[in-house]
């Protein structure tokens, strides 16, 4: 029995999410039929991030296990010709013996992108989320309270399943990174990007950070935020900013050093 | 009777094309379904440029005539409001009495994107044809053979029902833009940007110019395009390039100065 682990990136818009659905379109569900197929054996497959309905990734981390003697290249190349355009494997990789991607992640980089103009460029159309003008140096004084090890109470989901609400925030930068040639004639300043690091995260905790952010953009008083951290109710929290807008850029691991990926 | 113009913008991907089919979703299609409807009589909308089938715009030019007192804002909003969320309307204006797009073009901008790594993007899924690597200045020498008026016939599709075969290109930009910020952890090289503009095109003249260069790209000798453009056949060009990695960057038009697109 050998374990392979994947680096896999994927356009997340025409999937309910990661994970299975009996259904529904998942990534998961995709990996784990394709996997079945070339390994001729029901095979399930173990991802490290449940990504939403709609949330992209560049780096998430799956595993699974065969008896098959393929090398990896083999299975990446199998793998890409099976599963839908919108799922690449980046890499495949030998794993230790039933590695379990969730158990063994070591971090967490998060990517979201606002639009603040009246016109949204068909190019972001399911890529980023359309606001009014926001005052981006307030956003980033309210941002720094959530920076260190809080209880995120208030930024996870209602129905929320993990065990305790701490969770360690390494980094949330707020950006204009602009772009006037990958995005035309358009203002550059109109994209705002948000990078959230830490080592776990809650259920829909980054898109509850974003849709709060956007609350103080508007104009609330940035140390409001440190009311909303340590009310610990979800009710004084911003809206849940939408899917689509996010991207799973990296998931970092024990095993980061096995990976080598060829561009 | 007034006459309206639009200046439009679309996501491809989930359209036939701009010409209004039977039985398939087309951007014209769409357009006249909304304007139709608000209109409450059947009403044509004429374009400036028939895109293909996947090709994206950021600045297509529109018109349509109504008898309603709508002023030019409310036609914009309540478009936006109708049509799918593919198609944005960025501005709508009051045209000269029957004017017609196609007839008023003074030329279009026309972007191309390739994307030379093993590993395409997600992001760029339907934005981009993914290639080998290339030899970009080999593509910007053979390039040059372009420039200028010139009889395209081998760049014209078999179909083709223009008149003449004669052009002029006055731009063919060949660039690698790159953008670390906009593309994550990828190496920034790996976008190539083609720039082509000129007063007129025939049908799929810029796919199958983008396709010849990738030839170009490959390692075909740069003086060859001399004799691609002067054998006057299309079998001496390359393959047409997908159309999903084109975009109609922008329409010039006699009536330029009465658009006002506000951000």
């Amino acid at each position: 029995m050998k374990t392979i682990g994947l680096i896999v990136a994927y356009d997340g818009t025409p999937f309910a999410g990661w994970q299975r659905q009996p259904d529904r379109p998942t990534i998961q569900g995709c990996l784990e039929e394709a996997v079945s197929k070339i390994n001729q054996t029901p095979t399930e497959v173990r991802g490290a991030s449940r990504t939403d309905a709609g949330v992209h990734a560049e780096y998430q981390i799956a595993a699974f296990d065969t008896e098959r003697p393929y090398d990896t290249g083999r299975w990446r190349i199998a793998l890409n010709a099976t599963t839908p355009p919108e799922i690449t494997v980046r890499c495949a990789f030998e794993a230790p013996a039933g590695f379990e991607p969730r158990f063994e992640s070591r971090g967490k980089h998060y990517r979201y992108w606002l639009w603040q103009n009246a016109y949204l460029p068909p190019f972001l159309y399911h890529r980023a989320a359309h606001t009014r003008p926001l005052d981006i140096e307030n956003m980033q004084k309210a941002a720094q309270y959530l920076i260190g090890e809080h209880d995120f109470s208030s930024f996870r989901a209602y129905d929320c399943q993990a065990k305790t609400p701490v969770r360690t925030i390494t980094r949330l930068d707020i950006s204009t990174p602009g772009g006037p040639y990958v995005f035309g004639c358009h203002d550059e300043s109109a994209l705002i990007q948000i990078d959230v690091e830490g080592t776990a995260f809650l259920k829909q905790m980054v898109r509850i950070i974003v849709g709060t952010l956007i609350e103080f953009g508007l104009g609330r008083n940035a140390t409001e935020m440190l009311d909303v951290l340590n009310g610990r109710k979800r009710v004084l929290a911003g809206r849940t900013a939408p899917a689509d807008g996010l991207t799973l850029v990296r998931s970092y691991s024990s095993i980061d050093e096995l990976v080598r990926i060829s561009q």
